[in-house]
């Protein structure tokens, strides 16, 4: 600080410039910190309502994009399935009170326990966990799934809270989400089958769905898993599912992930 | 989801189990999805006041330990800070609208320009961003600053949002981070001297400098860098500089940083 | 507006100055008002979470002064009590969705039912009109509970807004109120028969009761009505109770008040 | 409360049910109001952003009915434009940091001072209590400008805070609600001058001025006072003008409304 020396980073873009030595610190006390540690009050609190389950998703960032540029199979690729699985493990162990998390694609939910007091339920400390454990361990754990095909650049996920009041309002959430997941699985199967086997460009795969939306019924749903997970944790012990939470039966053999709606 | 077949992922804590088959999918239309949509309405909206100075800081989550697990160097860990730089370099590469970042230590700050409107401003969506994007390039750029070091596991930082509605505001941010930053750096620069040099414990140079809190300041401060960096951007050509940001000379060389109080 | 003549108000404390006429106006057009139009995206979002009780409490301001200015009884003012009522019934009839409300002394909360949308939710809507509603009609009705004994100036109220997720919190809101009543009751009344029929000082009877905080229990309760009134409303006919809402038995009689927890 | 009697309170559409006698208080201590005292921590905190202007907004509701119902002249009324004047010093008198207000038809701004710490800049403190006070003012003064026409009902106003962070940013919102009123007032003017002194129906003028919506600058403004009022304050000496707000002469002779953008 006390000296101006520029630090070249990298090549490309960034250029650097050398400046002059030793200005003097302008403030070099304990008194000057206080004299601008008023801004500590611009500071506005953002902790969740309790009794609420808190939700966090994370969706990736361009994600058409990265897929493309590091070769995933289509419709679904296992690698990126299990490597996104892997860094929702992770952050099921590294971060308090989740006790479901659900994803597809390129997207996670992770949900916080509605007693939850972890960092005083402030949202942007559990948004913000999230999405960076889950970002550091994509990358961490890439060789795992990916072997020596090279990451090419970090990838960046958002991150969102939703609170939900209510045992019904969170069972809504998930099953809204893999709803989806189902939705958007079939017409990729689809999608896929009739340009990789079919022998349809992309274009006309696409305009083939428009026209006749009904198709996706016709066919018969391909004999495949469909690319989801879910993944509960009790007492530490994370396991993956993948099933259907839409349904009354996986909430009646997991009856710790809930909490009673009458406290 | 069909098919409840469990999936183990990978040793150690976790265990697997494997259920039945082939439940029936409970919601398998766009009907159901629409059914459960109603969800979408518990987001809330979380946009920051318009004209104003958008910040966010990220700290690292117990960086103690993880300072410690890798053997950084002390007071100051070079690689590390070049780490840190790196990784803050790549925020502002891939982020929108960001004019100056300041990082020292474990923490950065980074600041949108006031007129942005990134995201539509939506605080959620920058702070998880910027923790995403640079937790991520901090795994993936590990190699170049630690080379055959290995990153023993994936790192977290949490962030948090503030507006600063005035320049002055702005300034005094950041000339409480330098200020914290010095204050530290000349703390620790003592302590490690009195340990590495004068052949203290670290429990009795703590006490050393407990029972005189003036030592710092009859010490001459030691002939070296302090270590923290700000990182400017224009026309997307970053720089880092390591110079006092506290007086005035820093913002008069840099008049594209900060946007007129009376717009 | 275009002629700049000073209007004066009214004596007192208020000065006026008479002003030079006729500038023209500045900006004559819907042009110009679309030119500052942009302000309105200063506005923030304060929509209430859905499916949580909208809880909107008042509370007098300083009403020590205000009771004694107008020479309420003690410890319980029945004339007070009543018009506090009064009020609380008319923000019911005028405004929607409100299913129970409950007051003492110079408080009164309001609770919205959780699925209610008026006025989208927004709190500052909800809180500001229930505040309005309430201060122009104590003012209004103030006439048929004191008669011919003058308001002396228009009293404030303060509002604030709570959500509460579960049945159960929402009635253990209630509980706290009305355990708060009754504590104050008992202590107001205690103190009222110490000064009034004991002959001490009011200086002398706080002393009293601090030095024997288990004085009230001794003591028998006055066999009279405690002062706090709750309404509730069905098919918009209000009505107003004296009793215990702590325990089971009034919700057990009024089932229509709350909503299943589990929707 | 102990006594479970009915209060009646008035005729009308509320009916009266006495109850039985004497039913035990469920939670007669201290200790039972600790048991719920954990409600507290549902309220959320809602301090707005340092160092800027708060204004609070109030509108009437139903005003254009209140209107009617009360005779007020057309298009505009000065008894009720004085009312709303002495309502708003009513709150500049008794609210503290208010410095200037601005209305006009039935709504009002008020705007604080961005250095205020009034209730800690608490929103919803800050708006019920402007809400409250004027609206109690309202009927409070209603005789002083109605005279023996009697007030049929209580009336009610909504509120809302924004948050302005620069002297730009407040000056045009004043100028964008002076410019509203600039337009409206026109409008109405040549609205109830073909009503009045041309002999169309209400619907008629309407059909008219859609059609032809440069009438308003074909026809010369009528040479009256249009109907606003601001009101200022100096050392709690308040003062109401009628004056061009959005030039900068008027900011230029009251140069203590506003602080410096650079603090």
């Amino acid at each position: 600080m006390l000296i101006g020396k520029v630090c070249s980073i990298r090549g490309g873009i960034r250029s650097c410039v050398v400046r002059p030595i030793a200005r003097l610190f302008t403030c070099p006390s304990n008194m000057a910190k206080s004299k601008f540690e008023y801004v500590r009050n611009f500071e506005t609190d953002d902790t969740c309502l309790k009794n609420c389950y808190i939700v966090v998703r994370l969706d990736g960032r361009n994600f058409h994009r990265f897929a493309e540029q590091h070769k995933f199979t289509k419709p679904n690729d296992n690698r990126a399935l299990g490597l996104m699985s892997r860094s929702a493990h992770s952050v099921m162990e590294e971060l308090e009170d989740i006790v479901i998390a659900y994803g597809q694609s390129d997207e996670f939910s992770f949900v916080f326990k509605r007693s939850s007091n972890w960092f005083k339920r402030r949202a942007s400390k559990l948004m913000t966990h999230v999405a960076s454990q889950f970002s550091s361990s994509y990358v961490f754990y890439w060789k795992e799934f990916f072997g020596d095909q090279t990451l090419l650049y970090p990838p960046s996920f958002d991150g969102r809270v939703v609170l939900y009041p209510s045992n019904r309002n969170l069972k809504d959430y998930l099953s809204w989400r893999q709803a989806d997941c189902h939705i958007n699985n079939l017409y990729n199967t689809v999608f896929w089958t009739l340009v990789q086997k079919g022998g349809l460009t992309t274009v006309q795969a696409e305009d083939r769905l428009k026209r006749d939306e009904t198709v996706t019924k016709r066919l018969k749903r391909p004999n495949e898993e469909e690319k989801d997970v879910n993944v509960t944790r009790s007492r530490r012990k994370v396991q993956a599912y993948h099933c259907d939470i839409i349904g009354d039966q996986f909430w009646q053999e997991h009856t710790d992930i809930l909490e009673d709606d009458n406290c």
